[in-house]
């Protein structure tokens, strides 16, 4: 297992070429936020919006509509009971996410088996927290497209069937080559498991321990593969590092870091990386 | 072409008059925002108000009440179903903005013809987004009115006829004399087409390539064109101008600029214009 | 007529008392915001939280109750059609703030009418915007209390019978003596008419003409009178001098100012008042 | 009675232990907040998220979802009258905060009695607002925990039968012991019974009689007691401690201290104390 670097930060956020309109940075549709989890579906809206993809939708409850845009009036809403309109948005867009805030219930299931019939291969499709849930329950296969899965320990047993106490690099590593998918394991030391390496993520801490910290990420691992799509690993390793690396920056000054805090230091944080160009350190200790 | 300076913007945001109350700085109705585009409304009339238009009302769908009020109380809202209020604001007002957020539905058109037959020709009238859509696959004709487009080069494309590949100055100026309107044509290097000129914006970038930004210049343009009725095409200028000015500022501490931090950075920037008097050269780098 | 100067500021806020609780400062019921105009109401009513009332309840269009707990937590919400709980609560209330966005509708006179019907002597009762129309209109009578007026020019016209050409200190005064009433009238230069006194307001600037900056006033000369009892005509006038005091230094660095951001500096405002004891000179320009 | 001072807080406050994850810092359930009084739970809610709580859900009426998710979408909710979903998620989680806007009605008391019913020895059981006029009013017995009442002298009044004038400490004292509970009764220089002393808090001022205050300390005493589980008084005290010594330090600035502004405030605090360690004195003044 190799320890994943700041040097990925500028591998990936380079400065925005010009000649270019919204669409260059990248359409996502984020799919969550039941009656009892909007808020899930909205931390992860946020880290997309501020990680500076060009469009942004969410397909979720109508009950989270007015929560949504009181906050985020950058991103577009749509009813993710609408099946029609969930599916031609899922179609058109680059990057899915699924998950956040979904639910275990009837209603999360036939949701995301709509989605998941309309991906394609060119899409990336990352599948976070009950939408894992619900893949392992209902045995519901894997869509098409590059697939990133989120996963906290917990959720990677229900998946992998790896317990927890089993959940060792190699063994992660064969279950990750059958998915033929990223794994981005989240613990203290989050594990990430791409087709040819496993990294951990030596930065972060305890200060992230809380609700929607997951959410954010994957909000976030979406924003990076839409936008920076030439290297879609690169892109999710980039938004993973950057996550924690925020965290921490934030964590100097306070006990606990709102999930929230780090979509909005976002534009901050990635315009620091973006100047640093292809030839100096960044100052990062690790 | 003749690139548009900064000199645009001393001229148009003066002092205000001492001698004056609200109506003195006119008054906005924007008309958008359906059940999956609420935020790009929200964007534009946030924009209006920090402008300082005196009185905003947003004509929308009721689902956005919340939304708008959560943020911004200085607005008021009605229902843009409500044919008759819609119809009754519309005579009163300076400045009409219709598009944002509008949708392409079978409402939208209903709701657009209804502004459209109770323009006059004292008012500025701008046209935005899904209004030009509407406009140019319904064929609806133009309305009374100083008329102001804003649309991005696939909306001018449907409007004018124009293929994106061929939209030369020349052939867009001819479309332009028939329309006898201004045309802000959104792109890298926006273009400008007035009755009497053609100009290019020479800044702005890439980090405002995200949604929202057309909606928020869009109410821009209505808060300046309400509020300084002088001349309404410097008034168009300027706002155009100051919307990427004031990006340019906020992008160089930001990878992204999110639209509503412009809106929010409106205030303190046309203070400073407004000290710069008439004898002074502005700062900018153009 | 007397110029108003900041000396009133310090007259009224002085240190609060520690031997105290939330009773202390006053309990206050605003009531307005139709489902058109909640902005008015949200305004007043964060006025009237952030001058330091004990307890602030709004009734309101129960459209508007998401909106405000959404930026306002500390105030309390009931419908205003809820005849029984608004006679209830404005009997137990210090100051009654009634008419930001109350609308003139057949509703709008009969929740006004239940609101008079229950004020009594030792209340104030803070009249403003739509309130003051409907009692023109319809010839309510005055409700029982120490009446405070906050009409701008049309307002006054059309409860006073004086044309606005004709608002001479002299006639006003006639009308005022008439409804036994302190009236602020709204203007460049607002002038105030008490029991023995007219003022005029020296400070203020054209920064502030945009809507619900009136609204915003209202909340303030509510939470000032419900707070400061010991001399309600004297709360009301340092309420109306901070109001323009914090606009003008708000418009130092602004073009315009947003109403909302008057009450958010109110807590600081007050602080340095306080703070300067009976001793000291202000240092306010005028 | 014993003064408490700062030294509770580095006793209470330390280090985050790195090998941790969500459910390490304590899950909590907060009930409160009906169609009026729904600000009331917003605010203990929130709280209990800056505090650093790992999991915080929010059992509500459902009109108030939406004002939740906009400000706070860390926060999980559930609607009060899903008698099933209450009871389930009481028996789940490591601290219960119940009363907060939770009104006095039939549905109020349903609500009440069906959470007393699930709660079990290993639990906290924060009681504060109506909830404790509730049990006073209807004879409700003492649900299972380790409970901790937070009422201000009317509240206290009704639940121990002791008059506001016969409050001493012994008679305070005694009722206390048959409850076999936590009190912290809040008023000018607020007392704390626990089951073998009794403090007085020092610090506070005026500047904290407004609405809310209240609502914040009980969702602290939440946040704190379910995330610092090794001493449940000493976790109490910490709360009720940093509560007021956040609130002088804001007042230093403000004539009022709005009760979201203590929550907003609690990262960087803690943060400050978590550095002191155990060897170092702490810069308050009492």
């Amino acid at each position: 297992m190799q320890k994943l670097d700041s040097s990925i930060l500028k591998t990936v956020i380079t400065p925005r070429p010009q000649e270019s309109f919204k669409g260059t940075f990248g359409k996502i549709l984020l799919v969550g936020g039941n009656h009892q989890f909007g808020g899930a579906i909205i931390m992860a809206s946020t880290a997309s919006v501020y990680s500076g993809t060009g469009l942004v939708t969410v397909a979720t409850d109508p009950i989270n509509s007015s929560a949504i845009h009181s906050q985020l009036p950058e991103a577009m809403v749509i009813d993710f009971n609408d099946t029609k309109a969930v599916a031609q948005l899922t179609e058109k867009v680059d990057t899915i996410v699924i998950g956040p805030g979904l639910g275990e219930e009837v209603e999360s299931k036939a949701i995301l088996e709509n989605v998941f019939q309309h991906t394609n291969e060119h899409q990336v499709v990352v599948i976070d927290g009950s939408a894992i849930t619900l893949m392992a329950r209902d045995h519901i296969a894997q869509p098409k497209g590059h697939i990133i899965y989120t996963p906290h320990q917990m959720e990677w047993q229900r998946l992998s069937g790896i317990k927890i106490a089993d959940q060792t690099e190699t063994v992660n590593r064969k279950v990750r080559d059958e998915l033929n998918a990223t794994v981005i394991l989240k613990k203290h030391h989050t594990e990430i498991y791409t087709d040819t390496k496993v990294y951990q993520l030596p930065i972060g801490s305890a200060a992230q321990a809380v609700g929607g910290m997951g959410d954010t990420l994957a909000g976030m691992v979406g924003g990076f593969t839409a936008q920076f799509r030439k290297n879609i690993t690169n892109a999710a390793l980039a938004a993973t590092y950057a996550h924690s690396a925020i965290a921490d920056e934030i964590a100097e000054q306070q006990y606990v870091v709102l999930p929230h805090q780090i979509s909005h230091a976002l534009p901050g944080f990635m315009k620091k990386i973006s100047l640093m160009g292809q030839n100096h350190t960044i100052g990062f200790h690790n």
